[in-house]
């Protein structure tokens, strides 16, 4: 489930990206058809940083733009050859080269491993999608900045801004065919299109974890304990990080006791959510413009101080379902045995419009990071889109923050690329056998590097093992190789020998 | 590296995706505010199979539109309840539920291992980039078929048809930083647009593997060695698959032999990739629209048809440099072992326009199924982005036609939904202590169904164990967990013990 301030905070944090291009100079006509000329390459270091590269163990790349050579044996017409072109990705986008992909690679395999222990299964959507599943009339920050365009056929689509919309759409496809409780997860990335002023990223990555069909906060339970799961593993306890925990329905009983119209409950949720961004007067300009009146308006910003149980009780009564639902909630945290991540924190309501009962967000503490996931329950959402009435509840974990407060805590291991074996020919001649030994070393199991380039040097060779962490070199030499056998440096005691290829297997 | 007729084949192998909606009657303003009236749920099954799913293990799932409830306690204005909403994902696209989700996880965990073994890094792109990325003029169906738009920003974006131009453009914004050889692989989704008027899927996943800076064909035979792994792993023989080897330089010798410009050749190339999909009086007829003289057009048809080296001799000469780099690649096979699945056959040209040496396509022996996967060498494509001329080889590997292919040779496994144990109170004030076994199981690594809905009967419990093919059934009663015990039913022998939750964790 996403959250439009996970969503928001991922982008945040991301880069500026500006890009500048240069301007070439017609081609001389009298150039050189054999030569390649290349006329300009320069380097331009433009890409600021507005706060941490958000999924990055590795330095800030500079933005290049490149000039094109002068070839004349690639004529302009048959492969499109441009003047200049950006090396960049699209504002506010990501590459992953290998360093930043391992990373991202160990994150995912992560968010995966908890949902597996936790017998969910994972599901994905079309990262585009129809617009008409986000047209929320809430005042949502996310649907405000839909990645949305009008497709060659007319159609209104967008780059999905979150996930649960395509969950809700598939359950429903589903229909009847399927028993209740679905637990669901995907990784997934999602867009949203805003003017590039705050060095906003454009896209993020999201883990959600969503379970339909049950109606009880025992659901809630279970993706909290995922979510504490999660960050266990990652070495991170709950004097790091914290989960704020609130039920819409405080909100709906403070509203309902100044009788205000059930029509305003998601608009006023958006709007109170942006508690902590806006100033208290502008919180208070729109919740007058969506009508409601000023002694309400005091309730309602009173009751979302609320931190404890009785205070609430006392607000609300001890027969509240708000009160029940959370008591109840949190001691199921007990019995799982995360208790200690969990706070009620009444100010927690969260910015889209669709929930209707808990709601959490997970905090660093001590720390000036932006909420690390949040979610809560969204018993309606379906019933919007045409379905039945469907108890649901799920999460949004970003890509983002969560990679910030790892490094913070220094808690983000080192990716190194690694391989077990690295093979070279010593002879150019041997290049055909060489390729047979490392073909039958990987059909055992084992990662090798062969070496195909040409006329590498033993300095390189040894600097790559080092490089690549191997475990053995293996040489072939010609006088070795026409006995039927191989030169094979054990590299962690550096120690060499001779081996067939038969025995350089068994030992793997 | 994409190859233009594998996106397609793959694209083609799709679902007409065809959706109905329902238009709905104004709601009666009469309805009564407390119920939830359901006025429509209809079904229809209205996804024609064109030809197969692509990625599916499962049945065509039905298309539905489904009609808005009408739901007082909803108001419209707050949540965006629609009138109706289509339930199908937007046109030639996919969902994938668990059971597509799972296939497709096996398939992508078996191209990330074997570029694992190989050595290779992963890298990703955004899967959208600036168009002028694709921009080619030599008449390619890829390029021509763009899912592009203008963003807000007035930035000409599209959703990538292919990875290997962002991949080039990756490479030249790491710039010197980086030692060639790189050796990186990617999957990722690619698009299409084009009217659905032939049941093409606009979307499908690809396995790239790409060297760059190799320019032996050392880095080709290492390419085509993952693809036969692959192929291994999966259990396809020779006997099942073929990979059909040339060079464009084949081609190029042939233009020359006629006096034809280079400026021909990439569009050339694309004419006649078109072999088997147009008449032969398309082909010529394409042919004599870019200027190719009436006697040439023979001569590369002539060319075409060659499928043994002494006869490429006979028209090239010996130290034709493309039968040196065809010998030492098929000598190279040897040295591998996978000399059986190559076959040298002119007729591969491949669609794409950049491609300069080698080229090759996977394909199935006895079956109509189009190319399984393609690629090649494409040296200048780095020159024409504006960076230095950079020796480059690729491929590109679908995620349709293989399935296709797996499930006509009946290799396709069966995935199902597996866990350890299933953990169940059997009062509901038992509910607490099993969420605590259910955490404790899962720290230790076990996958466990928690049953976290109310009044579940033991007949379904035991159905779900079958389900699941459940190891194990934990059981919460009231006496036993008095004794801080519980009960476990070894599901394997049928047999019933006591047990404490230590002893639960230890026997896992």
């Amino acid at each position: 489930m996403a959250c439009a301030s996970v969503a928001r905070h991922a982008l945040e944090s991301g880069l500026v990206v500006a890009v500048s291009r240069i301007q070439l100079k017609p081609l001389a006509a009298s150039a050189s058809p054999s030569c390649l000329k290349l006329l300009t390459v320069r380097r331009h270091g433009i890409r600021a940083m507005s706060e941490t590269p958000a999924m990055s163990g590795s330095p800030p790349i500079s933005g290049r733009s490149v000039v094109v050579k002068e070839k004349e044996a690639i004529p302009k017409g048959s492969t499109g050859a441009k003047e200049t072109i950006s090396t960049d990705p699209p504002r506010g986008t990501r590459d992953f080269p290998p360093e930043d992909m391992r990373m991202r690679t160990w994150l995912f395999d992560n968010f995966r491993e908890v949902s597996r222990l936790c017998a969910f299964e994972e599901v994905d959507f079309p990262v585009l999608e129809s617009e008409e599943l986000y047209t929320r009339k809430a005042g949502e920050e996310i649907v405000g900045q839909l990645y949305n365009f009008e497709d060659k056929g007319g159609r209104k689509v967008t780059l999905r801004p979150e996930l649960t919309p395509s969950l809700a759409r598939l359950v429903l496809q589903k229909g009847r065919a399927q028993s209740y409780p679905l637990k669901w997860f995907a990784i997934g990335q999602c867009w949203r299109y805003e003017r590039m002023t705050r060095g906003r990223r454009r896209e993020h990555y999201q883990w959600n974890m969503d379970i339909i069909g049950v109606p009880g906060v025992e659901a809630e339970a279970e993706l909290l304990s995922a979510i504490v799961m999660f960050f266990t593993r990652l070495g991170i306890t709950s004097k790091d990080v914290g989960i704020k925990v609130s039920n819409r329905k405080v909100l709906q009983a403070v509203l309902e006791k100044y009788g205000i119209q059930p029509d305003s409950f998601a608009a006023v949720c958006v709007i109170v959510d942006k508690l902590e961004k806006l100033k208290r007067e502008e919180i208070v300009s729109e919740l007058d413009k969506v009508g409601v009146p000023a002694e309400a308006i005091e309730g309602i910003l009173q009751a979302l101080t609320l931190q404890s149980f009785d205070d609430l009780e006392a607000l609300l009564g001890a027969d509240s379902g708000a009160v029940t639902e959370l008591k109840q909630l949190f001691a199921l945290a007990e019995g799982y045995g995360f208790q200690d991540w969990l706070h009620f924190d009444a100010s927690v309501v969260r910015g889209l419009a669709y929930y209707t009962g808990t709601v959490f967000e997970g905090f660093a503490k001590n720390s000036q990071l932006r909420a690390i996931c949040g979610g809560g329950r969204y018993d309606r959402l379906l019933s919007t889109y045409g379905g039945e009435d469907t108890p649901a509840c799920g999460f949004g974990f970003g890509d983002a923050v969560i990679v910030e407060l790892l490094k913070d805590k220094k808690l983000l291991p080192q990716f190194p690329h690694m391989v077990d074996d690295i093979v070279i020919a010593l002879d150019d001649s041997l290049k055909v056998p060489a390729a047979g030994v490392a073909a039958r070393l990987r059909n055992a199991g084992r990662v090798v590097e062969l070496v195909i380039e040409k006329g590498r040097k033993m300095k390189w060779v040894f600097k790559q093992c080092d490089a690549l962490k191997a475990k053995r070199l293996i040489l072939l030499g010609t006088t070795e190789w026409e006995q039927g056998k191989v030169s094979v440096k054990d590299l962690s005691v550096r120690e060499q020998t001779l081996k067939t290829v038969d025995e350089l297997i068994a030992v793997s």
